[in-house]
């Protein structure tokens, strides 16, 4: 998440996967307003196997899985985040806001101190 | 950071240009190490070019800047980080320190709580 120039990124690994981040939580928000997951890649401006992939991925690394894809239908049969899914989600989020309170904090205060607001250029 | 599978990674812009983070800060306390962007870059397995690329960015977003090069001696001329080099560092370790308090709260718990050990494979 961007907070003006302070840029923070929580990454949660499991074993050699990602199970959540930045991205896959965007994914989720996205299945829930689209309903599929090729809809969600497209409102995100991601191809359907990338978007498919990251689902995989998340799936593979939470019991229950975060998504239930529905048979049938081809690439738009639908797509719905489970309770689980929800649950991770606003866990996720929740934890974006906790650390996005370093933002008001006296250590980037000082930072902030020194920093130009543009780098100077060489020539 | 990495705390366990808690992955966190702060990175402040300045325009266009990013003025710190945690290869940077890697980067200011090997400079502390061994006097020199040579030195520093050997020690974090990195070339020269893309150790002096990261001072150069760095130097540029900040007044004073953050690495002083001393004249002569090529390559392995010494560097020495300023007094605001080192308060920079140390605010951006304890953002960190600051940040890595989500890992104790019950947001990260409740993420947990449905996270496997290890992600199942598809085969």
């Amino acid at each position: 998440m961007k907070l003006g120039p302070l840029w923070l990124k929580i990454q949660v690994a499991c074993g050699d996967a990602l199970a959540m981040g930045p991205g896959k939580a965007d994914l989720l928000e996205a299945i829930i307003t689209e309903g599929s997951i090729s809809g969600a890649g497209r409102a995100l401006g991601m191809s359907y196997r990338r978007a498919w992939l990251l689902v995989d991925e998340m799936n593979r690394c939470f019991d229950p899985v975060l998504v239930d894809t529905l048979k049938g239908g081809g690439l738009e049969r639908g797509a719905k985040v489970s309770a689980t899914g929800l649950a991770v989600l606003e866990a996720y989020r929740e934890m974006e806001r906790e650390a996005a309170a370093i933002a008001e904090r006296p250590a980037y205060a000082r930072l902030r101190t020194h920093i130009r607001d543009q780098p100077v250029t060489n020539d």
